[in-house]
């Protein structure tokens, strides 16, 4: 089987798959999602994503995913009937369907949606050796940019507006700071070799590949800092980077139109880059 | 039937009307919509609805809604099953279903879904006599409010709130500048009889039902100004009300706990109230 979902206790093609025309995710973006990184049929980070799934359930008051346990079982049967071993696993829980009404239902199930597809995580390594280009743009999105919800349009916008500026990636600029990426998180690299990024708020999300990458760099005793930065600071610095589930680390090389430090990435990316796939293989066995 | 849907060329019971998991409807907000209020079997303020669903594709680039003829068709047919000759149509538009990736997909039809539900409009009759009571809540949504997309779960834990403190709608603050409710446009009456309601900007939902009430107040000669205003000024504003497509005008007597006035609806409201009942039953000839 190809493309594969589970929604609310069943499985099947993705193409088949439903939720109804009242469901909340679909008429109130009142749903949370996750997407984890599949490699070599082993899910990377799994606890962290449903920490943070857990977050934000509560968060919300949306009540009602099943056990730890239970979606690891539904994940790794979703994950075999694809039959990929490279993949996204994308997880939704919205606050379920009912008539519409914007206050919460009562005695509603939340409805629960994971889908798998393939995805090369190959098509990073060379992206990495030559980075990619980015604009910004400002952030319009709401004051609670730390919760994972479907309420995505701003980004949408964001990616769309970098994709037809042939960009990667659009940062966020929010009273002159960068906040984070259109689905990534942000970092700069300073003349000292200090690794730059906006801190925890309610301003930008708790990435999982920001918390592993700072690990990372702090074990490596490599410098980090997490503070807000301007866009004037990102303009000036040697090295800009960003991280994602998809896209674990990347060198920006192009802010703007204008190159990035010398225009090619830099020696505290690349040497990131070493630190954050060789973890990806620590954990997953993965090899390119 | 009881309650339809109409989704992508097929009508049917709303229980059994679905939309892929990979809607973007679903997976990003990516969507707008409307909800027309159904009297009498007509449509009230039809043209205006489709006005501000157009304006709002235009804004985020969703192509392929169908034409406005096609549409009334559509509406109206639904309306037909359904046999109710009171309710609420609810149109939905989203950019179509595809491979989850924030960008627009290439060649994705757009997704339409309507829905036609029961609503009983005389509900409001009772509480334009008694009023209804309100709290306040920081506006935490984004920065483009006039488009009335499905981001909408600011709106839902506004309103979640407000039910929460036996409350029918939440304002929401801004800059300490009241802008709108959480599916209300909100005004206040001055001491002088002036009818003030924020400015239409970014910052709030241009209303269907604002747009009747401030015509009708104008040709009443009654006075009207669109400017911001304070929550302050509201808690010492002798009335307040709110207009929707569900509540063309309600008063509210009760702010955050305290009486608006003299805690019962005033002569300004009362007599707003109708005008707006007299325009609903000239447009489509409902008794209550």
């Amino acid at each position: 089987m190809p493309a594969v979902a589970y929604v609310n206790g069943r499985y099947g093609p993705i193409a088949e798959a439903g939720v109804s025309v009242e469901d909340r995710g679909f008429q109130f973006a009142d749903s949370l999602y996750e997407v984890v990184a599949v490699l070599n049929g082993r899910f990377l980070d799994w606890e962290k994503h449903l920490w943070r799934l857990r977050r934000g359930l509560s968060a919300l008051f949306i009540e009602g995913l099943p056990s730890d346990a239970a979606l690891a079982h539904i994940a790794r049967r979703l994950v075999g009937l694809s039959r990929y071993a490279d993949g996204l696993l994308y997880i939704q829980v919205s606050r379920g369907a009912g008539r519409r009404d914007h206050p919460f239902p009562a005695d509603t199930p939340a409805t629960l949606v994971l889908t798998m597809r393939r995805f090369d995580f190959r098509q990073r390594l060379p992206q990495l050796e030559t980075g990619v280009p980015a604009i910004s743009v400002p952030d319009q999105r709401w004051a609670r940019c730390d919760l994972k919800t479907t309420g995505l349009l701003p980004a949408v916008l964001a990616k769309q507006e970098a994709r037809a500026a042939g960009a990667f990636e659009a940062l966020f600029v929010k009273d002159g700071t960068v906040t984070e990426g259109g689905s990534t998180n942000i970092y700069m690299v300073t003349a000292d070799g200090v690794i730059v990024t906006h801190p925890l708020s309610a301003r930008i999300l708790p990435g999982i590949a920001r918390d592993t990458l700072l690990d990372l760099a702090r074990e490596a005793q490599m410098k980090v800092e997490e503070r807000p930065f301007t866009i004037e600071e990102a303009r000036a610095a040697p090295e800009l980077f960003l991280t994602s589930t998809t896209a674990p680390i990347l060198p920006i090389i192009r802010l703007d139109g204008g190159a990035v430090g010398t225009g090619r990435p830099g020696p505290v990316t690349a040497r990131l880059g070493q630190l954050a796939w060789a973890e990806i293989g620590r954990q997953t066995g993965w090899k390119p």
